[in-house]
C-alpha cells in the first residue's frame, strides 16, 4: 500500500491573484498561463474564429489552403547568391534620381536621424550634390524620388539606403522565381547605414562600388551561385543565428570564395577584398537578409494567407506585409529594443527599432533561432536559457519548423518558420527581433544590441484586413 | 494548514537491490548513486585518503602545491602558431632516420595494421625505400627508429607518423617556455595517417612538404605569430569542440590568414593553399593538438602533481603520463570506441582507439568541452543533452575551470580542466575522448566517430606510482 495518497491540486487558470489564498493555506497550484484570445477584444476574437482552418467551411479551407502554399513555398525556397552589379543595373524600377529606404513608408520630414544622414550620405555619393548642406537643399526641393526597398526587391540593414550606383548582392530563389538585392554590409563605426555621411564613408562606399563589388562579382563568375541556405544551415550549427550574429557564416564564405577571389582579380585587390572580408563579422548579414527575401516574396501574394511576409522598421514606424493582402502595410510606432548598451551609452540615446533585418525573424531565423546562438546573449542579454526560451516561444505563433535549419541544442527541431497572424493575434505573443541598436543622431554609428518585439497593433490591422479581403467585412 | 503532508522517503545509498522492497511497497525511494572511493580497493583508498589536499600534512601540502603550480601553467598557457618549419629543422632529438608515432612506446612487431602503413608510407615518403617490401623489410632489419611524438614535443593524430622531411607547426607557448609540434592535417580519404601509402598519400604529402609548408610559413612571417588560445576560445563559442569538430576553427584560421598568404606567394600557389584549406574542415585539428601539448608540457613535471599532462594511444595501448611521474607511462589495452560508423562499417571492422589527439581532452577541450558543441552528437552518437552531460561529467575529475574557454550552453561557464588522478581513482569516473575510429586495415582511412574513455587502471597504476613517489611505499 503507498505511503502517500497523490496530491489533491489546485488547476488555477488565468489570473494567478485567485490562487493566492489556496496556496497560502498549503494547497499544491499549478498556474496555467491563459488569457483570453485577443486579449478579450470581441470582434477579433469572432473574427479569429471564422478564420481557423475548418475544411468544412470555405473561408476556413481557403485560409488553409492559403497558408499551406505559403510555408511550401517558404521551405522549398533554393536561394543562390549569383553575382553582384550595380544596382541601377539590376533593381526593377529604380530610377536615376531615386533613393530606396528601410521599412514602411515615411516622409522625408518624419524620418530619424540615422535615415536622413544616410539619404544625405547617398545623395554626396551619387554627386548630386557635393556638401550636406546642398544635399539637404536638394532633397528638400523634392528632386529626389524616396521609396522602399522593399517595393524593389531589395532589403537593407538599419537606414537601409540603396541608392542607383552601389553594387548590390543578387541572389536568386529558382524555384520561387524571385530575386533579391541587397547592398554590401560595410562593416563597424563610421557607416552610411548609421546615417554617418563623412569622407571616410564616402571613400568606403566608392571602394565597394570599384573594387569589391566587380571583384566579387567576378570572383562568383568563376566560382558559380552560392547556395545560401546550406550556409546558414550551416552557421546555425555554429553559433550564428544570421542575423545579429554571422561570424561563422562570414568565415564559411570568405573561405569558399577566397580561391576564385584570387583566381579573378589582381594580386592587390585579392588582398584588400580578402582583407575586407577578414575584418567585418557581419559581412554574412546582407546576404542572409536578400535570402531571406527572395524566400518570403515567393510566399508573398497568396490569396487568404496570414502568413506574415515582411516585417521592418524606418525607424519611427514598424510594419508588417501579410501575404493575402498584398502592398499593404499594417504599422505602429516602433519602440527603442531591449539590451545591452556600448559604455558610455544608454537607451536615451538609442533611436526606435530600425531596418529590414527583421527580415531574417520572418524568415524563422535572426531572434527566432536564438537557440543555435548562445553565445549571443553576451551581446543582446539575457541568458543561454533565454535564447532558447525565445526559440520555443516562436513555436506559438508559426505555421511549421524548417527541418534544414536545425536548431543542435534544441535537438536538433527545425527553426520556427511562417509567422501565422491568427497565432500572434490569439496569443498576444509578439515575434522577437534580435537587432542591432542605432544611435538616434546621425553617423554616431552602433551603440548597442538586443531583442525588439513588434508592436502587435499591426497584427490587428493586418488581421481585420484579411477578414475584409474574405468578405468578413462586419469584424472591422 | 497543508493539505499534504511531506512525503517520508527513503533514501538508500549505493546497491540498488536494497531499495526494491520498500519500493514495491509503495515507498517513495531516492537512490544515491554511490560507490567506494576507488571501487572499494583498500589500498589505493588509504593511498587516496595520504594524498589528499591537507595544509595539515607535509604530504597533502605538497601534492596540494604542486597542483595549483600544475594549474596555473595551464591556464597562463598562451600557444602561438609561429612557423612551419621541416621536422628535421626544429623537432629536437629527431634522428635522420627516425621516425615518431603517437601514443605510449610500442615495438614494431606489436603495431596495429594503420601504424604499420603509416611507417611504411614515411618510408617510402623519405626515400629510404622504394617500394612497400623493401619498406618493411628495412624496418625489420632495424635500420630504423621509432620513438614516441610526445618525448620530442610532437603530437600527431591516429598514426601520428612524423619523419625528418615532414613540414610541421611550430607552436610557442612563452609563458611555459614551451615548444609543440604537429604535422599538418592531410584531411580526409586515403591519408597517411590511417595508415594509406598509395602514390596520391605521397604526392600529397609532397606537395605539403614543397609548397603548403612553405606557403604558410611564409605568410605566418607577415602575418605575426597566431594566438590559438584566442582561436581556440572562438570556435567554442561556434560549435567546436576542437578535437572531432574544426569547422569554425578552420574558417576563422583561413580568413585571417588569407591576406597574407596571397602577399606571402604567388598567385598559383596561393590558390592552391586556400583551395586546400577551404576543403579541409579538419586542417585545424593538428593546430589545436599541438596548442594543447605546449601547454600541457609546461604543467608537466612538477614533483608532487597528480595532473594528468598526456593521454596518448597507439592502436593497442592506451597511456597517460602525470606531471609528478616524469616520463613514465601508465598504459592499458586500448578499447574500441563507442560511436557511429559511416555505412558499410562496423565495430568489427574498427582499430581500437589510437593517436596523440586526446591531448585536446587532457587539456580539457575535444570531449570535455562537447557541451560547445551540440551539434557534433550527428558525427559521435547520443544527443544534444549528452553533449551537456560529458561536460558536466567531466567536472568531477578536474581541478578547475578555464573561464577563457567558456561554454554558451552551459552558461559560460569554463571548460573543466587539469584531469587530477586523485579524482578519476576516487570516482571510477573515466576520461571521455571524443574521437574519429580508424579501419583497421592500414590505409582504409575513417570508418566512424565515436566516444571512448580512458581504461581506469593507467590511473590507478599512476596514482600508485605518485605515492611511491612520494615516500608512500607501503601502499604496492
Amino acid at each position: 500500500m503507498p505511503l502517500l495518497t497523490p496530491a489533491a491540486a489546485i488547476l488555477n487558470i488565468g489570473v494567478a491573484e485567485f490562487a493566492l489564498s489556496p496556496r497560502a493555506h498549503g494547497a499544491t497550484v499549478l498556474q496555467l498561463d491563459w488569457r483570453p484570445p485577443a486579449d478579450g477584444d470581441r470582434d477579433l476574437g469572432l473574427l479569429l474564429a471564422r478564420l481557423e482552418d475548418d475544411q468544412d467551411d470555405p473561408i476556413g479551407a481557403r485560409v488553409s489552403a492559403a497558408n499551406a502554399l505559403a510555408v511550401q513555398r517558404i521551405l522549398s525556397a533554393r536561394p543562390m547568391l549569383v553575382s553582384v552589379r550595380p544596382a541601377a543595373e539590376v533593381v526593377p524600377g529604380l530610377g536615376p534620381r531615386m533613393i530606396l529606404h528601410a521599412g514602411p513608408p515615411i516622409a522625408w520630414e518624419r524620418m530619424c536621424g540615422p535615415v536622413k544622414g544616410a539619404i544625405i550620405g547617398a545623395t554626396l555619393f551619387e554627386g548630386w550634390a557635393d556638401s550636406p548642406e546642398a544635399a539637404t537643399a536638394l532633397i528638400e526641393s523634392g528632386a529626389l524620388t524616396f521609396e522602399l526597398c522593399h517595393d524593389h526587391g531589395a532589403v537593407g540593414p538599419m537606414a537601409g539606403i540603396l541608392s542607383p550606383s552601389m553594387p548590390v548582392v543578387v541572389v536568386e530563389n529558382g524555384p520561387g522565381d524571385t530575386r533579391a538585392f541587397a547592398t554590401m554590409n560595410e562593416g563597424l563605426g563610421k557607416v552610411l547605414r548609421f546615417g554617418a555621411y563623412g569622407q571616410e564613408v564616402l571613400d568606403r562606399l566608392r571602394w565597394m562600388a570599384d573594387t569589391l563589388g566587380p571583384a566579387l562579382d567576378a570572383a562568383l563568375g568563376l566560382h558559380g551561385p552560392v547556395d545560401l541556405r546550406t550556409l546558414i544551415a550551416q552557421a546555425l550549427q555554429m553559433g550564428d543565428e544570421c542575423h545579429n550574429r554571422n561570424a561563422a557564416a562570414t568565415s564559411l564564405f570568405a573561405r569558399r570564395l577566397a580561391t576564385s577571389i584570387v583566381r579573378a582579380v589582381p594580386a592587390d585587390t585579392a588582398i584588400e577584398v580578402l582583407d575586407f572580408l577578414a575584418q567585418n563579422d557581419h559581412f554574412f548579414l546582407n546576404l542572409s537578409m536578400a535570402a531571406c527575401k527572395s524566400t518570403m516574396d515567393a510566399a508573398h501574394g497568396i490569396d487568404g494567407s496570414t502568413v506574415v511576409t515582411a516585417m521592418a522598421r524606418n525607424g519611427v514606424d514598424f510594419g508588417i506585409r501579410v501575404s493575402g493582402t498584398g502592398d499593404a502595410w499594417f504599422t505602429a510606432p516602433a519602440t527603442v529594443p531591449n539590451g545591452l548598451y556600448f559604455p558610455g551609452y544608454g537607451p536615451e540615446q538609442a533611436n526606435p527599432d530600425l531596418g529590414d533585418s527583421a527580415i531574417t525573424e520572418t524568415r524563422g531565423i535572426g531572434g527566432f533561432a536564438m537557440a543555435a546562438a548562445p553565445a549571443i546573449v553576451r551581446f543582446v542579454g539575457g541568458t543561454a536559457e533565454d535564447a532558447l526560451g525565445y526559440t520555443r516561444e516562436m513555436q506559438r505563433i508559426t505555421l511549421t519548423r524548417d527541418a534544414d535549419f536545425s536548431l543542435p541544442p534544441l535537438g536538433f527541431v527545425g527553426t520556427p518558420t511562417g509567422i501565422d497572424l491568427r497565432r500572434v493575434v490569439e496569443t498576444g505573443t509578439a515575434p522577437v527581433i534580435n537587432t542591432g541598436i542605432a544611435h538616434r543622431e546621425p553617423g554616431v554609428g552602433q551603440i548597442g544590441a538586443g531583442i525588439a518585439r513588434a508592436p502587435l497593433a499591426c497584427f490587428a490591422d493586418a488581421l481585420r484586413a484579411v477578414g475584409r479581403q474574405l468578405g468578413l467585412g462586419g469584424t472591422s
